[in-house]
């Protein structure tokens, strides 16, 4: 049985909630407790961010395909696996949960609820380093969808545990997530004014990606209703 | 062949002996070793406790549903998949075995085999840290018992493995191990006073997540009798 | 079709010889790199040898089921899964083969071949600690046999990455392994002395946990055949 | 279907690019956040090192085989899994993939793109290491292909995460990814000097796993054809 759209809605809502309050929590642990030791940090916020994300596509892939990112779920559209008309409420629930995730992280850990990020990743190679890790990304996703698809929640962790090091920028690689993140003064954060480039240099990686994997695997279109994991069905 | 009670009664007591051990036991090492770092100490103790959780719910899971934990049996017998007179052995099970996981750990490193904790672990940081962390706890489970349920070992793992850094509270997110951690005053203990709130607010989420996920996916009820890993029949 | 003993016993032999290369030279590495912080090298040492004992478990499971350590051969031969006149060669074989390991690790690192160790690890807690250690490992081992097999590479791989914290003496748990580290002088090393000891808490803790799911999965010994992972047969 | 040879080899130099990109990135990463502690800089190297393997096998598997390894589709070649013809477009591909993630890893992170090394990793020792470490990575590769081939993603991310760690070399194993390091003056550099030997040993012992494989597993050559992953087919 498909999962109605509010309920899918929901899912995608708490599950960028959670990915949030993720990567902002354990970044503001790692700060705290790393005792200005930078790659210490960034190391459990690494482990802490890849573990959340295979858990979290478990739990909501079967609802709501565990989209979490406005990139993913923009893409899926292009391949028609996501209506148009459902593309949007996806977007903007992803956006509200991310925010809602950085009120929550800040709550955790009894910060002020909402604050301006003053952590500048602005240049050129930030810039570069975007569009790589969210092509990277979208490669992960349709190169997956293509065999057992069920293996996307690992391949994505796995993925983002890597690019956190490999990319300057940390691989924010999700609009949500980075509006989320300009809201947090925090390990996270990033300066409000970085934000738009970030976000174009994403939306370009992901839409190279799809355009790729849809000559490099010409069978990709009949499954993207699956993209991420299956679901609307029981599997 | 459903393995009797009094064989998931011992699966129960041994896992979540085993589970205790190995929190306050790394903790206890981590501390040790760690010459004063704490976010390195942290690690090690996340790492420790993520596998642990990956291994005990494998080889437990198919005799008793390694719960390993009061508010997942209570939140099955919620869904009526324990009988609610199984319910009540399961939980003093899981208490006994963490306070026996205490004394394990204890014996292993040299230690007095009893110590009540002077962790202050209390606040409403705290408590609403642990409703959250029991809230995604319980979220994961039922999340992924409507997909693959072979799969819930790993997702627990990981899932604990990201919430010990991003809750202030390292995320007990289990009655039991709370309470077997206020008999440790090592790395992992927690002072006895603040043991009843982490409680309530373990309950607190455990359901709240149990309601939500009963209309997020009205197929579940169906399938709670084989909460976290298909037991009871050989799979 | 199933493997011959020579090609079974060669897969012991090279199996235990990098499970040990795998402990030892990860040892040595971390203690030279870690410039003194014993958690850090400690956790170097872990990753790598969990990570070892996954991929080393797929790779000959399927050959001759990836025991590597005689514990587990004699446990499997208790259950009639070994006949016992393969048990010595197979014994045989992961002790020349843990060996070999050292030699090995030695080599790579520049270091002279074999050198008696003077790291003292003797006591009742390391007694304890070593009879834990392997009645968890022959648990974890009999209890993933009950269910899906092909899950006992992670199992064995999580559970050794969590009990090299939990217990004081780094869970050795294997004696093919602790009379291979007798001859490292290195950070993995054990003083020949305490040899005899371990080994005596290791087969003890292996054959109570043998004893002990023979109560709690009585349907286990039609399938011993194929304890850690399923060989024999294609599969 | 099928994918044809140009998406095939697309996919080689795009899955090879990935690896050195984070192989190159996260070394670079890790030593600017490090602090001189190398340790922890080979620590959070060689984690993302085996998430990328992870998840660039998971991606680019169903399409090419995911080899990204001279090595390994010679090894291929030998067993006529892969046509001769095919071999050395492969081997281009790989190699010409390398060099562009050194590339991009240096554009990434803002430093010249290309940057001779001056790294010396000479030496019997490394010679030694290099030969066992891809001797493990052929084992890995051939012992896997035998049972579940879905599986050899993990297989080889665990396998290299730990190789890091055991050999001296930390484990190039790979020509391609050894001439692209040899391009950056970086933490994961090898003086362009010190390339011929590390890649004789890596032949050498590829080619010896691959024998000893042969009389291992009689059965082994007419799987051959999917060696790493099975792709050539919807699977």
């Amino acid at each position: 049985m498909k999962s109605s759209l509010r309920a899918r809605i929901v899912a995608e809502f708490l599950g960028t909630a959670f990915l949030v309050a993720a990567v902002v929590g354990s970044g503001i642990m790692a700060e705290r407790l790393a005792g200005g030791n930078v790659a210490l940090a960034l190391l459990a916020n690494t482990i802490a961010t890849g573990a959340a994300l295979v858990a979290l596509i478990l739990m909501f892939g079967p609802i709501s395909g565990a989209h979490l990112n406005p990139v993913v779920s923009l893409a899926d559209a292009m391949e028609a696996g996501l209506a148009w008309s459902e593309t949007f409420p996806y977007i903007a629930a992803q956006i509200l949960g991310g925010i809602c995730g950085t009120v929550t992280a800040h709550a955790m850990f009894g910060l002020p609820l909402l604050s301006l990020s003053h952590h500048i990743r602005g240049g050129p190679a930030q810039f570069f380093s975007e569009f790589i890790a969210t092509f990277g990304l979208l490669s992960v996703i349709w190169g997956c969808s293509r065999s057992r698809s069920s293996i996307v929640p690992f391949a994505v962790g796995s993925y983002i545990t890597a690019a956190y090091w490999f990319t300057v920028s940390t691989s924010f690689a999700n609009p949500a997530v980075t509006i989320a993140r300009c809201l947090s003064d925090t390990f996270a954060g990033i300066r409000p004014l970085d934000v738009p480039l970030f976000v174009v240099a994403q939306v370009a990686g992901g839409i190279a990606a799809t355009i790729l994997f849809r000559w490099l695997v010409p069978s990709l279109p009949s499954r993207a209703r699956d993209v991420v994991v299956p679901h609307g069905a029981e599997v």
